[in-house]
């Protein structure tokens, strides 16, 4: 997606290491009409996938997928990631562990919201390790649902996790990838 | 906005004393072509405030302002409320009481996503107590921005938060509100 590169190489920040900070529109500061497009295009690469639903972790995945949901016309779900708000007891749980937080969390979806025989999109804002990914698909999993792909605004090729999932032979599709970060520049494949 | 308070005296669930839980559409699984309405109807509310941006709290809140926002024009900004992911040193900060969850937490903005003069709408999915809003008021006046009201999909007058926030001389606007809850039963105003 042309216009978010444009956008990451414009106004991304670089921190320690491949760190890129993307909070002046993504996920802090948001600029919803990016968004709006950013889901429309995800929507577009899996609307043959017949998907049910549109699955997601708070917090920062929320606005991406509720746009990539709208655009399918599907529901959006986001994993709770924190003990916070109501929850039905009833859930399906993935530990999940970051190494940005250097700590670990329990990803809880109730389970009256997935059900078997779904066919769920996961959607990030950005997939760097994968960890998450990796929890919402044990989740899906643990459903008897069906992952038809993962969906991401920006993938760090720079870590692994992009490369475990298509491994898994789960199909990857970022509108961004970034390639390195050297000297404190940004490359972006494509 | 009858199409969300249809969906609430069909679908909400009642708790203890006077809880609702809209989780099967507003806060958990999402129903991102209702939300997309309610950000219009809460915008098209504010259109003569000229809003310069729309600021919310994480997690629950992301939606409805992400859709607002976008009516607006505008970008949409999230106070975090947990240590997680990447945030910018310079913050403003409130600290806030949850009755619901009976622990108290700190609200983080950016000082760079909010400016002195900027004119900021409120928004949230349920206003209940009003703390929340109450926290992202003090960090709108620490940042020298002016708050030009609160929009929330839904209010509950079984709580003093609208009141408070409306003696405060602030306007608030909601899509539905929750009168009373008695024997199980959800009672809307209007």
């Amino acid at each position: 997606m042309e216009e978010l590169k444009k956008r990451i190489l414009k106004e991304a920040q670089v921190g320690e290491g491949d760190i890129i900070r993307v909070d002046m529109f993504l996920n802090h500061c948001i600029d919803p009409a990016l968004l709006e497009r950013a889901g429309k295009a995800l929507a577009k690469g899996f609307r043959g996938e017949r998907v049910d639903k549109v699955l997601t972790v708070e917090s920062s995945g929320i606005a991406v997928a509720c746009f990539t949901a709208l655009a399918l016309g599907v529901p959006a779900l986001y994993a709770k990631k924190f003990q916070s708000g109501y929850i039905d007891p009833h859930v399906y749980t993935a530990e999940v562990h970051s190494f940005s937080l250097e700590k670990s969390y329990t990803l809880r979806v109730a389970r009256r919201y997935l059900t078997s025989g779904e066919r769920v999109l996961l959607v990030d804002d950005i997939l760097s390790s994968g960890q998450a990914i990796l929890g919402l698909l044990e989740i899906v999993s643990r459903a008897g649902a069906q992952a038809v792909g993962v969906g991401v605004a920006i993938e760090k090729a720079t870590r692994e996790g992009g490369a475990v999932l298509r491994r898994m032979g789960l199909r990857v599709e970022a509108l961004a990838t970034v390639a390195r970060v050297e000297d404190g520049q940004i490359l972006l494949e494509g």
